[in-house]
């Protein structure tokens, strides 16, 4: 790891002796947020409540200004408004509202309509017009280190049999970047391209857990349900995306020909590199910059019904999968659906996740001055079913 | 109408001078909930922050308790307890957790499916084997009578041509029922049939208002999204489902071979009548009978992987449809997407929503001693798509 790698500007909450607090971690430590600003160091009037969530309202002046105001504080160790970052327990930072999940990368699509659909078109024929999404379940949203319960459900291995019930024998991951709203928008008003930036404050990781066999049986005529929604794991730094502009790439979808409402004038893609590790061996890096439709896209898509924003709306990329099979961003994919095991540094093979397996996502983000900012991650461990 | 009718007990929330207050509806009048409790009329401690939050928490004990108490208090019009119900205005009277949507009528599945694809068999492979369902967005839940402004989005009209942009041409509604939960259950732990009147309040009515036309071009491979995320109603007033056992009826799918989770052992569906009305021109009398699962069976279905349940999570029954054409729950199925033209009583007709129309769904159901009990009413005007 060079030196100029740093942790990126960020925000979450810690639990203390005080209670949960809302903290930022700066290049070289970790800050409680509402001691500066009892001092005077750093604006007051959001750190109550143990959460993000009145920050996240608080709109772009405000993150600006905080991020700043924290980003040249003097940080004495002896401070008691630092603290110690190792052992620290981050908590779940905000209170999420919807959770939409989208389908923006197009070789994973491709992978997965291969292996789901063999036989027709992979894309579907509207993938090029409009980033593919649907709703999650919000309230399974958990945070990193949170353990995973391997989830039971039906299934149909024979498709001349009936179908069976228990543990979901195709549990996978899938490496995704997440956005948090901070500021809504009410009901019958779209927000455009434009507007991204007023209202989605940051960036997390996310690892979209899923049950293929479960997600197979179940997932038509409607869509992914209980393959998805027993559990969604983020990281728990928030990092705010006016830090990561040097990340600022065009996306694909810039040269193709999309209806104006999904028009980019100015580069608004992320060239984050990603990494996907089980049981400490690194076995995908995922390019995001190969990402079709960048984060303001996915927004204007969302809402160009009318549907409203809430403060803490999640709404996330979809599997970041590259062209070269050691950037696929699931199991499904770099196991090719369990044909193709994938090794370990440890010897063993996997082809979907055994009980007690640690999965880690992280991710980096070229910074200021050729610095190369390091996102939190989301790790988690596998945990056996219900007997 | 015949003098047997009588409202159903609900709760519900209104605006008063004093801001927003609990309030309970007996079969003929309305009560201001604290009011009752400051004078030691009614069980206290969950009608101080102006939504049914704290009461939908409160437990299968305190539901009936209260439920009890204010069936039995005497309500003098000259009380001040007792509000003026005309007038009154009904807000959203819970904040909302998940929102889940079902798809449980065997003959809405059916016609669906004839319309939408056609030439293959119209219900799918896993449809008698579990509940349907998908997450939809809970951020816009509106109450009855909040107007639904008419969505703009992609749709492709001619299937040789690029997508087009605009407002949808096919506004329609889904008559349909939801469950409200009350009492939340932990991550990783499935809730079983047996235990779904421990954790389920109550019952409302839903329209689940769709645009058709976004919808058929989005919704492959990842379901429904912005052709039903723009709105959904719901109406104001919920019934506790300890107060409708004189609708409980067994539901088909006791007689069908299914998975242990999903067995029934007592009469667990409900005898509701059902009806969809269009500018005041009866169009539909949909029969809840008919439907094939349970709401235990959805419960105990969406919960078996694990997901968690949280107070305020509402999940609905899909479109009510029965076996004959003036039974069916949509314009889609009842217009045959747009062939058949319904004929409304001012003579004018209809395939699908114009602006102006107002929509409304009732419902009744078998009260105690012969009487007929009336559920809310959900209703909503459509307002013009954005210029």
């Amino acid at each position: 790891v060079s030196e100029s790698v740093v942790s990126a500007p960020a925000f979450g909450v810690a639990a203390t002796a005080r209670g949960p607090r809302v903290v930022a971690r700066t290049a070289s430590t970790v800050v409680d947020v509402g001691a500066l600003a009892d001092r005077g160091s750093v604006s007051d009037g959001w750190w109550q409540q143990g959460t993000l969530d009145d920050f996240l309202a608080a709109g772009r002046t405000a993150w600006q200004q905080v991020t700043g105001e924290i980003a040249t504080t003097d940080h004495d160790p002896a401070d008691p408004a630092v603290l110690e970052p190792d052992g620290l327990r981050l908590l779940m930072p905000f209170s999420v509202g919807d959770y939409v999940d989208f389908y923006c990368s197009e070789q994973h699509a491709t992978n997965l309509g291969r292996i789901l659909r063999p036989g027709q078109d992979p894309l579907s024929p509207n993938w090029r017009h409009m980033p593919i999404g649907y709703h999650g379940r919000s309230g399974t949203i958990v945070v990193s280190g949170t353990p995973v319960r391997r989830p039971r459900g039906q299934r149909r291995p024979d498709p001349a049999s009936p179908p069976v019930f228990g543990p979901t024998e195709r549990l996978d991951v899938e490496v995704e970047v997440a956005y948090v709203v901070g500021v809504p928008s009410p009901q019958g008003e779209p927000v455009s391209v434009v507007d991204f930036a007023d209202h989605v404050f940051g960036v997390c990781l996310l690892n979209d857990w899923s049950a293929r066999d479960i997600q197979l049986w179940e997932g038509q005529p409607l869509g992914p349900f209980l393959g998805k929604s027993f559990a969604t794991s983020i990281s728990p730094w928030l990092v705010p995306l006016d830090r990561l502009s040097e990340a600022l790439i065009p996306v694909p979808s810039h040269h193709a020909p999309v209806l104006p409402y999904l028009v980019e004038t100015s580069p608004a893609g992320l060239d984050l590199s990603l990494s996907l590790a089980i049981n400490d061996t690194v076995v995908s890096r995922p390019p995001y910059s190969s990402m079709f439709w960048s984060p303001a896209q996915m927004l204007a898509h969302m809402t160009v019904n009318g549907a409203s924003l809430r403060t803490g709306d999640v709404y996330a990329s979809g599997t970041v999968s590259g062209d070269a099979p050691d950037t696929w961003g699931s199991l499904a994919e770099l196991s090719q659906m369990g044909t193709r095991p994938v090794r370990l540094e440890d010897g063993t093979e996997r082809t979907f996740l055994e009980d007690g397996d640690e999965v880690v996502i992280s991710a980096t983000a070229p910074g200021p001055d050729g610095t190369v900012l390091r996102l939190g991650e989301v790790r988690g461990t596998v945990v056996p079913a219900l007997g």
